[in-house]
């Protein structure tokens, strides 16, 4: 059965208000597990005059990015060392845990550590996972595989990581990093 | 604003709607991320004499249990070696990924490929997180430390780990760790 | 899709609900062929201390009954020559029309009529169909075919009929009657 | 009270939502007779974008022409002898049963087995009921007065007849015609 | 809490949607006073084409003017001895009551009865209460300080006055004056 | 039509719940003059553990006394100097105003004033009118007229009053008399 119904302020663009749709309906079978089809969801969308807290008139808060998206373009940013855009992406506090439980703040001090371990690594990606925490904060994971050069030149693949994000407010506030390098490390 | 109205047959426990609420609370917040009290979610239970689909009665999917009870439950089975009841908890295809990229499908397989590894491992875990994934499926993820004994009796602690599972139906189908026992091994 | 949702008073019998509902459903259906499974009904039962019209409690309706039981009993007393109880299903201004546009207005006319006709006659039912009428009124068509003795006693048998009845109030107003026994007689 | 709220599909004209709400209308008032304007229909459009089942966006079903109307034109059709547009309203296994328990199954055959028995024949309505009838079928009555010529030329008026039609997916299935023609021949 | 829906017609205007939000807030924080924030009142338009009672559309009432502003207007109107738009505000059956029980039913009567009693009057308001009364009526309140001049040309000010007003239908049925006028005449 | 829904915790006496519906049928007429049978009200109750906000259950405000109660029970108290009781409907910041402009705030105070005034004075009413205020607020009025003696003994009866009233969370924090006493006053 659950059928759901949203009243939401007008504003919200389509795919919002898909990604809405969609993350409610996964957010109710993942406790009650009814057929799909049984799972209805409906929006309906109210005018902001008329909508009233306490007899006044109230504005949405804008949508967030896909915290996903967030993170796949600060990766982005990371593997072709573009500090200046991977920056605009880190909130206060931003803080970074690798393997060894090495812990860094700065995407500075991460080029510096990371140079003597490999020349350069990308990512393919196996999946992403998001989901909100308190306060409108997001937690996202990914992971896949590395590939890349070690620092003498020989080439890596196939090297199994995982990352875990903090954001709050749409930035970046933590990164937990976890992988296989040192199973494969020469 | 959102103001989020679940129809659902009668018959959940309280816990369960207050899960449904939550999950669903933060499904929206992830999206739109009004403040907390400005998220408002009702459930209305309908008797099942009072609900129809198609001109017929239905009844409701039994809740699922919270996914991280089952891992946790799962993982604690595994480090007491209690591999009967830990059974209990997998699913069709059950498959792990170990370092190294190691896949094993069965638990026997993880005994005998861990014995040479430590003689035992306690878990810390940091925090939990679940989400839910498409077809009634769901997502589990926990890390933390790793303590114990490496073969030869010289105990270690504080190792970082991660483990991701899958679930289907409430019954896990993979479970994927990484950790950095490889930085730390004497 | 469509999803209705019936405000009703408390106080209407489980199966009065689950009539409610089949008539509503029947009713989209036959204007919005969605597939069955799309089509909700849910009935939201209001206590009547939480029910208001101007500012003032009111009492919800007694529930008709289902008009073609109504017609079956009818038919059924008319056959065992019970006037008496058949005249209990009747309303003001009830009258019949038979075949040969004959009409009467008193069952005992109707005994008359009959009389030089057939020594009895028996109806078996391929079907009935009901549906609702403006101001709370129905209409139930029946079908089959009759059988029987003609008045020299010989036997008849699948003799095609059928009734059209009205409703007012649950109780008959019009009953119109079209046979083939003109076809068939000897 | 009862007060009903329809939520559907965008895109259903005027019309449509307006028979809608009358058949629904009806449909509660022939189970709950409350005074006409204790019956409130309110229907709510949902924008296909505003809708999910199973968190995948839906499309709704066409509305069903009404079927009276498609009935009124069969049987104008057969009036005028126009049996190409007769046979278009048809669908697969039509039958027809017409008195004295004569079964057809083309409109030619009905047009040979009615050239001896009358030279044309017009219908005058007195009424036409429809119903749904499961699998989003419906079924058309339609009763009134035949009036034409004997084969030799007489006129012959207000004979008394009654048409009971299926259809399905919008198209008749099935006529069953029954009248007093047997009364009145000459 | 409460969370309030408004199923309204569509066609009033958004100042008019706006007074009824707030009128409606502050009649259920007046019995249950929760937090402003808590209670939520949302208007929902309903199109006339998806709205029926009893199967018929129905046209909604037209908004009623704010009483206080009628009320206002008609003081302005006596202030400046305007009779003729004063009296385009009067209901059937108006009549008013002043100090010392005076009873009065038209504007000239009371133009003739405060002649003696001061040279004019002028009003301050220090604020007007308006509530609903039964049969879509409502009830003024303003009170304030009258300035103004006693009939030998003395100035007077600052004397507390209370009308009450009774409206029907948008007019004006009846006027109560209270004053300290007799406390402060000369 | 308006028809409103208020979704409301469970817990509240049926009493309250009539007076919230009415209060919500007055605002609503007082500014829609819709026919009263046009004005459906409907409260659903939601047990506390069906009801989230930010995903975190809630208690319902306490219904307010009827404000009208209260200064009822306080003029009652005030009329047999019962000044103890009094004394317990009023709130932080009570004051007074009465003929002649004086102020006072204590009830000390008002009995010293009065004494050389009357020698008692008892109220009969001609009507309360009771509003709601912003901040949960409420402003009663009620008019009528005074009997009592004079400080001779002498009686006097049927002088014109009204009384106007603040409440906030409950309790009294102004009273503004207006009367014809000095009108009268031998």
């Amino acid at each position: 059965m659950p059928t759901v119904t949203i009243h939401l302020l007008e504003g919200y663009d389509a795919e919002t208000r898909q990604r809405l749709g969609r993350a409610v309906t996964n957010a109710v079978r993942s406790i009650i597990p009814a057929p799909p089809d049984a799972v209805t969801v409906m929006i309906s969308e109210v005018a902001a005059d008329n909508y009233m807290r306490g007899g006044s008139a109230r504005s949405g808060a804008a949508a967030l990015p896909d915290p996903a998206d967030t993170v796949r373009a600060f990766l982005s940013a990371m593997e072709r060392r573009d500090l200046k855009a991977a920056r605009g992406f880190l909130g206060d506090g931003f803080e970074m845990m690798f393997p060894g439980d090495v812990r860094m703040t700065s995407l500075e001090e991460l080029v510096d550590w990371a140079a003597p371990r490999y020349r350069f690594v990308t990512k393919r990606y196996d999946g992403f996972d998001s989901l909100p925490a308190p306060d409108a904060g997001a937690v996202v994971y990914c992971h896949g595989t590395l590939s890349g050069e070690w620092p003498d030149g020989t080439p890596f693949a196939d090297i199994r990581f995982i990352d875990r994000f903090e954001l709050r407010g749409g930035r970046l506030t933590r990164q937990q990093v976890w992988n296989d390098i040192a199973e494969s490390r020469p």
